[in-house]
């Protein structure tokens, strides 16, 4: 089969053997990815990961040696495989097995391939009614709801939203079901107006000022989430949350960012971390068209010009690049 | 009166007028006054504080002018002055009041001086059996006790306390009362035994070591206390914490610490701010003898020699220095 690996900072494509689904796991052909921030990170040493990228995907179950009736069923699947033996695996929790290894991540090779071999209890089938290039939002869909499942947000909150990528865009759109007055905060314009179209309220942070300026012009915020993707995004959250609020961390900067634990500690903030989430309720947002994700992609490219894909995915200010594999 | 002056970085004693008591305010003698390390931070230049410091301090009203019966009784007081008109104020919650000032900290003469003034919904008044090198712990023990106002602990949860100054043994001790296992680390032999004589575990980080070391050995925790005083404290806190833990801050330390936010966000970290807190609840520990404080006193100087007092303060693995008025 035909595979993007990244090794040594350099994206190829390379022919590989299809890979072997082991015990209690299906092989998947692939139908459709998608390109995130996460990959491009992993390229510049995040996680020291060599193999083949791609954790968004859906695909299509074609050998499932101990459950035939899922050969030919569309899916999607989270993305962490737990040893299934430890506490966090025992209690249904496999993202924070310490053994776990993370599809096109950490440890197992990813969905930017013809075929991927995926975990059994991992897989979610995918509703008819639901095209691959939506289905395909499930896993950045189920990290915005993440929001949600930690912090408990009530109608009447000041909430914010820092940052208009794709993931920012979809915590906005989600969060809006409980928190209508929610606002976007981001750099470009056209994005920002995707969500708008989708009845969210926004704000350009215009190159050169940052959200403290906007705190200043429109008051503190109950909570903040961090998703602009730059590490300093964080020290803006800080800044922009009231006394006693709470500061959700969505970007996985990787390199350090300066923060005064003064400011967190005399204002108690509280700052949760905010990974990966519930895939069936993401599934249930798609398919109830509670949010719309169509307007979100910016591009789909065969699988035949990944380089293409990957250089487009690259501009700033992009939103989702998707690659088809059919 | 005599007062202690912070201006410029330096520390003096000089004469200044008695404080005018304001509408709504007492004048109050000054018993019993303890040296915190934010005395410390603020001589460094944190709040850029110039005026008379001291915050913990226990005195008796000399002047009340709407409620004379209060006149000759033994107070403690909330530090935080709100303006009594905000929401936040009205909410009960001056701490966060953005017009407060607060005793020898931010706007209002402190303690380190014969006389101090007091707003008089922040008196609390001292039950009769209690010393005043007791009560004078009030405010340091409401602080540790606001940890577990802002995180649920329940006993089976494995905490770790960093930092064996007065704030984290006060934390130890008070904690302990929920979460019996509860393990303190430090750097002083002596200090851990104070902590230890109260039945609190305890750990010894020798210099060169930290506390991720003591992780590899131990597990991660629950819930992390960081009290250690150094700004570098959160990053060991962060290593200790299990995934989708919690760290609690105490430390105010002025410099500002490098954090990875990936890590906090791959492990679904929640960060707790904490300073603060309810001083009837210390009273009612310090009234009760449900911690014994006296431990923790490590010299008490006359006022006469708060030079010396100071410098004692000053010196590296000292526990409470007090300052006597009588």
């Amino acid at each position: 089969m035909k595979a993007v690996l990244f090794q040594g900072g350099k994206v190829a494509v390379v022919e590989k053997p299809l890979p072997p689904a082991g015990r209690d796991e299906v092989l998947i052909r692939t139908v459709m990815a998608g390109i995130c921030s996460t990959d491009r990170e992993l390229l510049g040493g995040y996680h020291d990961f060599a193999g083949v990228p791609g954790h968004e995907f859906v695909g299509t179950v074609v050998q499932a040696p101990a459950n035939p009736e899922l050969i030919g069923r569309m899916v999607v699947a989270d993305i962490n495989c737990g040893c299934g033996g430890c506490s966090w695996c025992l209690a249904g929790n496999p993202r924070h097995c310490p053994e776990r290894t993370t599809l096109g991540i950490r440890g197992r090779d990813g969905a930017f391939a013809e075929y991927l071999t995926m975990a059994l209890r991992n897989l979610h089938l995918i509703d008819d009614s639901l095209a691959p290039d939506e289905a395909v939002f499930a896993e950045p869909l189920a990290a915005a709801l993440e929001v949600g499942q930690q912090v408990h947000l009530r109608s009447q909150d000041r909430v914010v939203v820092l940052g208009d990528g794709t993931l920012g865009i979809l915590v906005a759109l989600t969060l809006r079901l409980s928190c209508p007055r929610l606002l976007l905060c981001g750099r470009y314009p056209e994005k920002l107006r995707v969500a708008e179209a989708q009845g969210v309220a926004t704000r350009l942070v215009p190159s050169g000022r940052d959200a403290a300026d906007i705190c200043r012009e429109l008051g503190y915020f109950d909570v903040v989430v961090e998703a602009t993707g730059r590490a300093e995004g964080l020290a803006s959250a800080l800044e922009l949350a009231r006394p006693e609020g709470t500061v959700v961390v969505k970007t996985t900067a990787h390199e350090p960012a300066a923060l005064s634990a003064s400011n967190i500690v005399v204002r108690e903030l509280t700052i949760v971390g905010s990974r990966c989430g519930d895939l069936e309720l993401a599934l249930l947002f798609l398919k109830n068209r509670w949010i719309d994700v169509n307007p979100l992609i910016e591009a789909i490219y065969p699988f035949a010009h990944f380089d293409q894909a990957w250089h487009h995915a690259g501009r700033r200010g992009t939103l989702k690049v998707l690659v088809s594999f059919e």
